[in-house]
Formats: structure tokens, C-alpha cells, sequence
């Protein structure tokens, strides 16, 4: 049965305030909407740390180093460090490192995932180096040339796809079946700008299961890898631990998934009529309208003990 | 319970070729193999003429049109009419025009594809004339234009696919639930050259199908589109024809799950030993090692009654 909620309360909030240790929050759509931050974002993230909160943000978006997120969010006025930034091409990176992998990486996928990648010590083929590459079908026996080393196809969002990448990535699938298939994301479709939605991640995922007749192991979220990552690397308790995001189909799925509880903020891809839909069957534990709606708690407070 | 099958005997060929009056073959691995044809393709072929059957060549390729195909078969010595060649292509155009479709079709696919679409009167948009666009990512809303018009995206195999392309038929599908979804097939991989497996049709349809959420109407086989359009334009009756084809998953699908016999030829992708594994469930009528084999019953057919 599902049980149907309401907006939080201040009372709930506070609770939710006082209760959580470790936030983990979404970005696009629930910190930034594309340039620019979501209106009290910056305010409640600086409370949570006022109150020695550990704060997080988590990304499905494998286009953008960990780096490169923490200096955006920085330059935003969020001070964060790499440390508390994850994204799911880091995700295919440290799981890779955690199975002992040596062999090189075939990448369907963008400059941000060669780099956490290469960070890790993986050797890549394909990415940015393939973009534009052509398979020559003048030949008498057109054959694309697959490096023997490669060990895993790394998938995640790739805006310069091509017909030579998704050949490369199957073959070296279909011909050794030792060859591991990671998939960052399996997103159907993004923002990368505010006027339409943009094939996502789950594009090029779905077209190399459908050439290679494979399953790729998905590290993104909904699944569980980046929590137990952050949870044991930083000893949080998922008891202690709330994600906060805006789709109901990652972000809240995750954490209902994972054991950690769930608060879903309205400014991104799921409007409130969508979650309180009879036919949505991902509820959040509760639910606000902005992260700016926090703010309401401060001063409900005790004083806050900001280490200087 | 799956019955095990033996390779046909001299009696059963015979049985078979007095039998059926229709004879729908597949192309690629079984009429011919890369640019030549399999050895006694031709003579068989003859020999039904020369006995009055009709002769049919159905292939899920969506790349060469019908006249590019009967092009081929008649230089190769197997005299054909346009008429008697069946492409996914073709299907997708005839069940367009079936529907009394007079909107646009935005084509993930390539010449041959977009060359039977115009043949039907249908009005095209992308194909090969969308090769190598790009969307412009240094806007600061970068936007993919879509043509109002658009009342179906028809995808077949495309070796030039980009994500402008994707983009382009994920916004037609998810903007506008009117809009049809038209798969010319779903196959995994083909053969292109004999030194690789090349990505397939059902590698830009599944992408499409991950990023739109939606599912295709399929057209190419198994599917029934083709059999039941040319059973009904040629009055041919389902008792009376049968389906000759390499691919256990296409074309003995395609002739079991219609009604129709099914005789396997072993000089494309399936081996003896798949096709008698316990775990095919796909069994044909009966099967021969090549289309020559069945020239051993030509010492025991009647004398033949050749139109002079």
C-alpha cells in the first residue's frame, strides 16, 4: 500500500535537521538549474556545515570530473571539496580499482570520465580521441582494429557518439566475454539546457545492449555502489544519512533502495502533482518545495557551535 | 518439448519442393555471403522458376532499397523483379502508407531507407542528409530544431549515426505521444564484412527506446508486417510457403510464429550445433547445409514444364 505524504512541516524539517549527520544532495535540479543555484541552496548548505554536518553532492552526470564539479560549485559560492563531491564516472573508476582491474578501458563518453579514469590509473582507448572517427567502408574488408588490452567498456553520456565507438565498444564485448561492461548512468534523458530534454546516458547504455546482447553493470545511481563508497569511506551510518534530490527514479529510488532516508525538492523534473500521483510508487520519506524551504528551521535552532 | 530434428533427406527435399509454392528467402548468408553468391543458390532458384513457384527475397537490411537489391541479385545471375524483393525499408513505407500516413518521417537511417519512404510519397526528414550535423554546444541554449510535421520516426541501421540524429528523434517521440515509432528491425549485428560482426539495427532502436521511454512498432522480421503483405498481394496461402533463411532468431522465428514452414541453411550464422543445442528452442521444419542441397532432387522431379 502506498502511503501518501505531505509537504514537511517546520516541526519535520527541524527533526530532519537535528536527526541526519550526513546530507547528501543532488545537483542539477536540486542545487543548480543550469548555470545558476537553486534560491536558499547556498544558504542551508552553509547551516548544515555551521552545525559540523558532512554535506555531499552526488551526480549521475559522467561528463564532469569530480574536480571540475567541486570548482563549479565553488565558484557558486559553495565551497566543497573533491572529496565531498561524487559522479558516476568516479563511481566506474573506483569500482574498477576496488576488482584489482589492470587492463585498459574502451570509453563510450566525454572528457570528464577519461579523466576520473586516467586519475584512477586506468589506461584509456576511445573517448574525446574518437570523436569523428570513421570506419572506411571502401575498404574490401572494412574492420575496425580492437587493442587486445582492453578489459572493460565504459559507458556513460556521449554527445560525440558515433558508429565507429559503438562498433569498437561491441566487438570488444561480443569477442571476449571476460571483457567487463560498466554503465555510468542508465538516465533516459537530461538538462543540458532549459528550452528541451537531451538524450541522457541511457542512450548509448541501451545501444550497446542491444548490439552486444550483454548487461552492463550499472554504478550510477539507483544503485548501491556510490552510497556504500561514501558511507564506509567517511564512516556514516545510513541511519544517520538522507539524500536529497529532485527525480524520484534516481535520487529518491536510491536511497529507498539502499536502507537511507529520502527528501525530495520540487525544483527539478518532478512536480508535485507527479509525486503525489496514485500511480507514483516512489514516495520520499518527505518532501519540500526548494532546499531555501530549510531555512525556516534556523530559528528553531540552538545556537549553532561553528568551529572558528 | 522440443523435438530433435536430422538434416533433410533426399525424400523430404523432395516432399518440400513439390509442396510449397511460394519459396521467401533471405539474402545475406543464404542467397549470397559478402559479394558472392553461396554455391547452387542460382541453380536452385532456376529450378523453381522452372517449375512455376514464386520465388520471394525478404531481408531485414533497411540500407539498399528493393531496386538496389533485384539490382544486385540479377548481376549476380539470379533474375529478379522489384516486386519480388521485400526490405524492412519496404515494410516501413507500406505500413506508413497502410495507415494512411501523410505527415513527415524523421529517418535515424540511411539512402536506401529514405529512397523507399519517397517512393511511398512519404515526405523525409534527416537520413543521410542529418550525417554529420552537430548541435552547437557553445549557444547558451543550445536547442535541436524540430520540424512541426514530423508524424513518425522510422529507424533502421545507420553507420552514420551521431547525437544530433538521436537528439532529434528523442524530442519527436517524448514531445509528441501522436508521433509513431517505427523499428525496421531490431537485429543486434549483421555481417558487413566476413572479418567482424558489425552493430545493427537494433542498436540505434534500442538507443532511441533508452532515451524516448518509448517502444517501437516493429516491421522487419519476425514480425508479421511482411509475410502478411506479401501473402495478401500475392495470394499465396500460408500452407503452401515456406521460409528459407541462416538466422534462427529472424527467420525461422519469423516462418514459425506466422504459420508459415521453415527450412534452416547453415552458410550464415548458425552453426549445426546451435541449431541442434537443447538450448535452441527454435527449431525449423527442416534444415540443409546450403541452398545447393537441394539440387539432388532434380534426377527425381517429374520432367519440368518450363514456359518457353
Amino acid at each position: 500500500m502506498v502511503v501518501s505524504i505531505k509537504k514537511a512541516t517546520d516541526q519535520e524539517k527541524l527533526a530532519a535537521f537535528q536527526n541526519y549527520d550526513a546530507w547528501v544532495f543532488d545537483l542539477d535540479g536540486t542545487i543548480w538549474k543550469g548555470s545558476g543555484l537553486v534560491p536558499g541552496a547556498k544558504e542551508f548548505i552553509e547551516l548544515l556545515r555551521s552545525y559540523q554536518k558532512k554535506v555531499f553532492f552526488v551526480t549521475n552526470n559522467a561528463t564532469k570530473s569530480r574536480v571540475t564539479n567541486a570548482t563549479k560549485l565553488t565558484g557558486l559560492g559553495i565551497a566543497a571539496t573533491t572529496a565531498e563531491v561524487y559522479t558516476s564516472s568516479f563511481a566506474a573508476a573506483a569500482y574498477l580499482k576496488t576488482t584489482g582491474f589492470r587492463k585498459k578501458a574502451y570509453v563510450v563518453g566525454e572528457k570528464g570520465l577519461v579523466d576520473e579514469l586516467s586519475a584512477a590509473g586506468i589506461t584509456c582507448v576511445g573517448g574525446p580521441e574518437h570523436v569523428g572517427k570513421e570506419v572506411d567502408w571502401t575498404e574490401p574488408e572494412p574492420q575496425v582494429e580492437i587493442d587486445p588490452e582492453i578489459g572493460a567498456v565504459v559507458v556513460g553520456l556521449d554527445r560525440y557518439i558515433n558508429y565507429y565507438k559503438l562498433q569498437y565498444a561491441t566487438t570488444c564485448l561480443v569477442n571476449n566475454s571476460s571483457c567487463m561492461f560498466i554503465a555510468c548512468n542508465t538516465d533516459s534523458r537530461g538538462h543540458f539546457s532549459s528550452s528541451q530534454e537531451w538524450a541522457g546516458a541511457g542512450t548509448m547504455v541501451a545501444a550497446i545492449i542491444g548490439s552486444s546482447e550483454r548487461e552492463p553493470m550499472l554504478l550510477g545511481k539507483p544503485a548501491s555502489f556510490i552510497l556504500d563508497h561514501l558511507c564506509a569511506t567517511h564512516q556514516i551510518s545510513r541511519d544517520k544519512c538522507v539524500v536529497v534530490g529532485d527525480r524520484l527514479d534516481t535520487d529518491i529510488l536510491w536511497g529507498n533502495q539502499n536502507g537511507v532516508a529520502t527528501c525530495c525538492v520540487l525544483t527539478g523534473v518532478t512536480s508535485e502533482a507527479q509525486l503525489l500521483s496514485p500511480e507514483n510508487k516512489v514516495q520520499p520519506k518527505l518532501y519540500v518545495d526548494s532546499l531555501g524551504d530549510f531555512l525556516t528551521v534556523k530559528p528553531l535552532l540552538p545556537t549553532s557551535c561553528t568551529i572558528m
